[in-house]
């Protein structure tokens, strides 16, 4: 047994909760022998709902009471005051307390970044930590971060970004040299204001594979694999590319369901249109990692189903193998001191 | 003759330039009965164009001589300290001096804020113009400013954003009592940064239809028919957008084109994809409003065909006989007068 990888799951958390992360955690275990989990939640709730799939506690299944839960609209502060008992914050406490190696929550985001960032602590060398998502584009995917953890951002923290982001998609998905670029309201060296402009003199000047600016259509193109921004662009550009797909599927179905002859080419259509589906699901894409951490959390989006949470809890498992916080560190360093020595 | 609206044309701007407008030029006086055009540019190219589709120069369609061109990665600044005699300077020239009372532009949207505030002069009580352009959402558009005149916006700017935008969709759309929102990362009150805040509260105590805060997957749901932003973010989440729904597109073409059957269902489907395009197709929303201004100028896509560009004629002879910039005016004025009797 020594050889499983234990991930703690805020069972409670997130817009479904127990019927989401119940059946999301025992898919998981089968896929991924050298993985156990802890469900963090009301006991017995859990219990109940492990024994509705025949599911007996187990080295690999192993439940952590928690009295509280961490509300949608529960703000940062008080989540951190007055619930100390929240699943949310046991299943951190687990990662600090070295039970578990990562830990994955569909709770309130703002409280967990703040529990996490609080329970863990910042790595040294960084100032903030970042939500790092992954999005689909047209040849693959990209890791995009800040996605919403701090609203405005200096330059020097868009570089820890960068950093963090390159290590990750290294270390996730075996890229010798990420490209690392910024995301910018044009890709001329005119454009942009102050802090944007600094942050890219500094990549400039750094050993990371920094390809410059890129605008919101360049990062779908596929122009680099991690795309730097401050949380709140980072936030908009993510919701409006989310608007965009809903009102597109909306639009496409209201295409095929306008009269009879539309709603027969509809069923031939429909494996290629899965098939297309199947290649921009978020689904696919759940789990933004929050980097910077001493420690590993995952947060998946509030309305994750099964198959999404099922991604959240394989993407802390890949963390963990791949040692994505101490290679953070590590490159910090070796960063740091190729700028010293550049000096 | 006296009731014909007209309208210059910076015949040479954009990335394709004459072969583009002229043709656009002309079906836009086929359909537009009451429209006059003045198309600026290199007067032997452009009258060899016209001779290309048989079209001589008439009342309705003169021509306007001007030596230079603005390229687009002119910077603001030189092409206004250099390039006085450029076809978009002398279209813009054109509406200060009352000869046309709306100019249309695809060159560099830069130069065309920088001269046209220049040339045009703000309307009183204004502080800085702002691109308004026009976006589908599920249930029909809504229009979306600033877009990238402004890189960062105070409080009161945003307020005057609000201000402009609600009389555009309620001069254009015949829409009473437009409802506004801010483009945020979060509905809820606590969320944003703190100009934000401040425009929210500024928002809230006017006569405007305040509706709160959007994210951007609002937008695209309709929940409001103006949507107010700073430029750079207005600019990431538009392009952010257009990224979303080229990708979408590619991947759709891809399905389809994976093997015989595909392709063969592909035939079938063309007519309800191309419905489907069509509802959501840029060119239909192309043209954008520099707002205020003492003057209409249309911003098009620099990318546009004719289609795109007919499209930005249209839209400044709606805002020509909707008398969209005293409308402005007014509306600032009778809001100015409101607050003070609150006080």
């Amino acid at each position: 047994m020594g050889s499983l990888l234990t991930v703690s799951l805020d069972a409670m958390g997130g817009d479904h909760g127990l019927p989401v992360t119940v059946p999301a955690a025992i898919a998981s275990l089968a896929e991924h022998p050298n993985l156990a989990l802890i469900l963090v939640g009301d006991q017995d709730k859990i219990r109940e709902e492990l024994s509705k799939h025949n599911y007996p506690d187990s080295d690999r299944m192993q439940v952590q009471h928690a009295s509280q839960i961490v509300e949608m609209d529960d703000k940062p502060a008080q989540a951190m005051r007055f619930k100390k008992d929240s699943s949310m914050r046991v299943a951190i406490n687990l990662v600090k307390e070295g039970r578990a190696s990562a830990c994955v929550s569909a709770g309130n985001t703002g409280a967990l970044m703040a529990t996490a960032r609080f329970v863990l602590k910042m790595l040294p060398g960084i100032d903030r930590p970042a939500i790092c998502g992954l999005l689909p584009t047209i040849p693959g995917f990209c890791h995009m971060l800040d996605m919403g953890a701090n609203v405005d951002s200096s330059a020097d923290n868009l570089f820890e970004f960068a950093v963090m982001g390159s290590v990750l998609a290294s270390a996730v998905n075996n890229i010798d040299k990420p490209s690392v670029a910024l995301l910018n309201i044009g890709e001329e060296e005119i454009k942009g204001n102050e802090v944007i402009k600094e942050a890219s003199r500094l990549l400039s000047d750094s050993q990371l594979n920094y390809v410059g600016y890129v605008e919101g259509d360049g990062v779908y193109q596929g122009k680099a694999n991690v795309v730097v921004c401050d949380g709140f662009n980072g936030n908009i550009a993510l919701k409006a590319s989310e608007g965009v797909a809903k009102m597109i599927s909306f639009k496409i179905k209201q295409a095929f369901t306008k009269n009879i002859f539309t709603k027969m080419v509809a069923v031939l259509t429909m494996p290629v249109l899965n098939s297309f589906r199947k290649t921009i699901d978020p689904r696919r894409y759940n789990g933004a990692s929050l980097l910077g951490l001493q420690g590993i959390a995952i947060k998946s989006h509030g309305g994750a189903d099964v198959l999404a949470f099922k991604t959240a809890i394989n993407q802390a498992l890949i963390e963990i193998e791949n040692r994505v916080p101490e290679r953070i560190s590590e490159q910090l360093e070796a960063l740091l001191v190729n700028q010293r020595e550049d000096v």
